[in-house]
């Protein structure tokens, strides 16, 4: 099996167990070696007070792309964790469908810094509205745990 | 109406307009001036794929603290907005109850900074788990906008 | 006098002001709109205990390349702020040369966002070693400052 | 001897080989367990343009200062490196004196979580101007390496 079909076998099992995803209506929509791309629609469910999508929102999608992404690089009988990070708000999150596109910057033993950029779309163009840098840490020797 | 209250109506009324928070079961259990509280309850709703609460759903709930404690401070006809936010996850989303205690730390005309330490109660005993610090921007003269 | 030239001007009149650049021997390298590059030799004047390029020093022209890039984008009469930054160091600053690539993702007219990539040069090769987002304010209406 | 004294030996010789340290004027304050003080006096040579001390120096003193609170209780043969850090600058540092107080949020096998607080004393009065939050590594079997 060509590694970008087993990533994408892992990363689509993964996914389907973040209750998370499910809640905020949030789709895998790409996987490929050391890249995820995560959209979800906007609706009242996911908004903060003025109707634009909660910056939670928004970085829950951005979080699981770069955390995927990071385990699409991940040896096989490892896991990831996210440790810490940080996301800047650029634009207001309005539009059709917000896609998160995350993507590794260093695949490193211990711990990986990986991307996400998230796009509003809208009216068939895009738009830059967040940036997350996540450090991801790979976790070996756990029993059951490989995603 | 003492400042408290009015920053409890302000805060409560907001938060209920906040779809995320209900969509994730969240309560806002405390307000005061600089401070705001608010808890979940981790389930599978909510969860990441070991188990734990989604690092995303954290961070809502620790971003809304953060944003709403800005709030309790900012002035009448102003609302509030997150530019940026940076968490660091220290242990494990797991427990009977996660709360997001977000103080101020700095009142800014144009930029408040926010934390928020983010416990897990698990059998009587709390655990910091999480900790965020954001840039909260206050947003004037927008018509409708007040929160 | 074209754009990039006037921004050239200002770039370098105001870089000369940072004491702390000079202390660090930095030097200015480029500067376009939106993007200004600034490169520190490593040396023992600037390291660490295990003998690496110290962090701070790195973070010192990583944000100066980023506020600067932040500075070709401002309009004449307003000056520049750092109001946070957040840096992963991805490898060991070693090598030749240090180099921070300061570029502008949204400029805005209170805030603009923009990443610094940094690099250490080797034997010819170079090295993504560190990444920084900073949030940098648009600073308008004191007298004296433009930079 | 006593777990603070062997702290105090061991930051005080770790400190006196980063060359920055020396370079910017930095002086070590306090050590204790999960603490250190590290300060600098605002002169020309670490300023920015506006005269103010550059924001690079500031997050020098209070990268170390997180670190070295780290390395207080990190095992004596191991050795701390910063992954990560993010400053958020609240006040213009201004001042006679600007100190860097370090103290570890969570110490773990791994990773460490510390923060710094930097003040900037005038008139005998201090104002919090940034705070600091750094993900920092514990470094095992490096040959050397204890600091």
């Amino acid at each position: 099996m060509a590694h970008d079909d087993f990533s994408q076998e892992r990363v689509t099992s993964s996914f389907a167990k973040q209750g998370l995803m499910k809640t905020l209506g949030a789709t895998l929509e790409k996987v490929s070696a050391g890249r995820v791309e995560i959209a979800i629609r906007p609706t009242a469910a996911i908004s903060q007070q003025h109707g634009f999508t909660h910056a939670g929102a928004v970085s829950a999608i951005a979080d699981s792309a770069a955390g995927y992404a990071a385990l699409t690089l991940a040896p096989i009988d490892t896991g990831v964790l996210t440790t810490e990070f940080k996301i800047n708000f650029i634009a207001p999150a309005i539009g059709d469908r917000i896609v998160a596109r995350g993507h590794v910057v260093k695949a490193g033993r211990t711990l990986t810094v990986a991307q996400s950029e998230v796009f509003a779309e809208r009216a068939g163009e895009e738009k830059l509205i967040a940036l997350l840098t996540a450090s991801i840490m790979t976790v070996a020797n756990r029993v059951g745990i490989n995603d």
